[in-house]
């Protein structure tokens, strides 16, 4: 049955983008998912039958995570959340760019829809210059961000090396000696941070076998079935042997963050979750709680587990524009968010090959593009993006519902169209 | 397994009180539920052993609700919540009565030890007179109200029937052919309303056979296990039969509420959660997001699935004393608030044998007490209350994890209790 399931859902990642079906014609809010008291069996969203992560569902499912699984709450503070000042531009939407290797133009509104976008939103100076919402999702709704959880995570873990509670240069074996007979054991924390570490771990969505399937069962974000591996994130990470040498290469695994968000709780002797509402998203003058979904263990899914919404993602990149300074307050030192934006090494993440990211390279679980205008960036699968672009002073906050999971299959469209936004807005200063 | 764990849980039905190990030793903040990344196995709550319902771990568990199960939100709405003014009187907590059938006095803040508080808040004329937090429960976490849940849905279910969308006289079946060949077929909703129909369901939680757990697989609620009956309240409720003849006796069936959601839904064409959210919830100025457990269909627990804060419970409880109107506002008509406090039928009551609960009624899903100061109340098992007593101008809201599941268990002390600080407060003015 999984396998049929993920042929359904992944085998597009080879499928070209113009045989997929719409954005219009998937609409959730049209498909009518889970309407009804109780819904047709048709217009079901399921945990248990896996219909939860298969395309258009999912278009549904990713505004509405915490109906389908245990979640735990990252608490916004008290009171109303920090203004974001609405100064709409309506020639933002009609702004032209060239996707990558092609010579027609297309619009930046065209390149939502091309990508599936559910909202999407741009900071200028602070100021909300275009705000969109789309389908199922609306400003009070939170979104999974799945893999930007780990910029997230990142930074608070950046901010503990910074504070010398959590040495860079030390071994993870060092702190977790449950992973001391692991392929992470001698591996530092700073090739995890950057994701350098050589572990046997298969990413790859296209593919049924994949480690990244059993991961998902062991702390039940997908259903168990006969799954019978070792249960949690934790135990399941312990298992996962080295391939090769760390610190060679970038390797894009998301256990490292598993990993990381670990090393966060035994440094601090508090749960991750905790410490990241406690130091950075009570902070931010949130408008919403965030959630986080948890495996069965109770533990946080560092990797991809964190659902927000459009405009507080949109709070935490401009934190992090400004230089870790927001709504009165250092919130990350400076120091830290410099040390993001430097990036990482270039070489390194050369070797990964990630055609549409040339030049750039990963630090501290944030991507960054070393582009003229020091662009860096939060991405999860589906098309999740918090992109920041200090030159033109711009933030711009993507939560989309893509059926193809790599970000690699739009980043052609959407990379060129968040610089010609920038242009545009650099243009108007 | 399933028996062993009831007797665990429920077997307390039949012990005195003080065979209870105290509040002070099951205390969820020094017992250290789910602390540790990942908690120890002893330390584990969980879902899928029935751990989560298990004494002392409930003390735990009916604040984390939403880490163990898939939830649905009430949006408080935009903003800033109503502020509560607090006002804090010392004396409260030494308010002494005398219980039921007994000689020695008791404190306020004895009973609230004595019963398993987890918070308690007492407002005077709209002012916090009382707050206090105990265990694993602070002013900002949802905690779970179980039947107090009822009494939201029936003030709903009141309105709809005020405005002429839901007529009291029709019968079930003219609104859900779906439960034609059930025992509520030819129940008038105003039956529903009231809970005096004559359905053969045992809510009884001393007996592990009681319909009441096969009602909780059915939801998912409680794991199923080798429960093969229909899925989803719904479909449990649709299998009930009759048992006598409706109308003649009070007859408390969390099952009726199932049926009285499914009702709402269906002459609005809404979810009922979604009506709930709009209509009150959102309206109440509440400080944060309620939620509420649903079933793998996605239909919220009418009976007893709602999640919200103390002060968040104590705006709704105000809103009531206050004849509907609240923020500005009038929320619930007055109408609908007068018909609740005027109270069912005190005849059919009496039938119900409810020893601490004489010349009581049930009124669209509140308890009436038909006492000198004319107080209503929500109730929920384990100890949730809003007791509100219009003459003192005073509403009690208090969140608990009793051992035992049924009020009548304590209601010897709370009662007493609540009309001392009535009777207190009154001598203030």
């Amino acid at each position: 049955m999984f396998f049929v399931v993920f042929t359904v859902l992944f085998a597009g990642e080879s499928i070209a983008q113009n045989s997929l079906p719409s954005a219009e014609s998937t609409d959730p809010a049209v498909m009518g998912w889970m309407l009804g008291t109780p819904p047709d069996a048709a217009k079901l969203v399921r945990h248990d039958d896996l219909s939860f992560y298969q395309f258009p569902r999912t278009r549904w499912t990713f505004s509405h995570f915490r109906e389908l699984l245990p979640t735990k709450r990252l608490w916004r503070g008290a009171g109303a959340g920090v203004p974001l000042v609405a100064m709409p531009d309506g020639a933002i939407d009609g702004v032209e760019f060239t996707p990558m290797g092609q010579s027609t133009v297309m619009s930046f509104g065209d390149m939502l829809t091309a990508t599936y976008a559910d909202a999407a939103l741009v900071l200028h100076k602070g100021d909300v210059v275009y705000e969109n919402y789309f389908g199922a999702t609306s400003r009070e709704t939170p979104h999974i961000s799945f893999s930007m959880t780990k910029s997230y995570y990142g930074t608070l873990a950046a901010m503990l090396v910074e504070e010398g509670q959590l040495e860079e240069d030390k071994l993870v074996r060092d702190y977790l000696p449950e992973l001391a007979d692991s392929g992470f054991a001698t591996a530092t924390v700073r090739q995890i941070l950057d994701m350098t570490t050589a572990i046997d771990y298969s990413e790859d969505y296209t593919d049924p076998d994949a480690h990244v399937f059993d991961f998902a069962r062991s702390g039940g974000i997908f259903p168990r079935g006969d799954y019978d591996g070792p249960e949690g994130f934790y135990a399941y990470v312990a298992t996962l042997k080295a391939k090769g040498k760390h610190g060679n290469a970038f390797s894009y695994r998301s256990v490292n963050t598993e990993v990381l968000g670990w090393l966060i709780a035994r440094v601090t002797g508090s749960n991750a979750v905790d410490l990241l509402q406690e130091r950075i998203w009570s902070r931010l003058g949130a408008e919403e709680d965030a959630y986080i979904l948890i495996d069965t263990l109770g533990t946080g899914w560092a990797a991809g587990g964190l659902n927000a919404t459009l405009r507080d993602h949109a709070r935490f990149g401009e934190m992090m524009r400004k230089g870790g300074r927001w709504n009165g307050a250092q919130v990350v030192p400076e120091v830290v968010v410099d040390d993001i934006r430097r990036g990482g090494d270039r070489e390194k993440f050369a070797k990964a090959g990630y055609t549409t990211l040339p030049g750039a390279s990963y630090r501290n679980q944030w991507w960054v593009h070393h582009n003229p205008n020091g662009a860096f960036s939060a991405r999860g699968v589906h098309g999740q993006t918090i992109y920041i672009d200090p030159r033109a002073e711009m933030v711009i906050v993507r939560l989309a519902s893509h059926p193809l999971a790599a970000n690699g299959n739009y980043d052609d469209v959407s990379l060129p169209a968040y610089q010609a936004v920038a242009d545009y807005l650099m243009a108007q200063d």
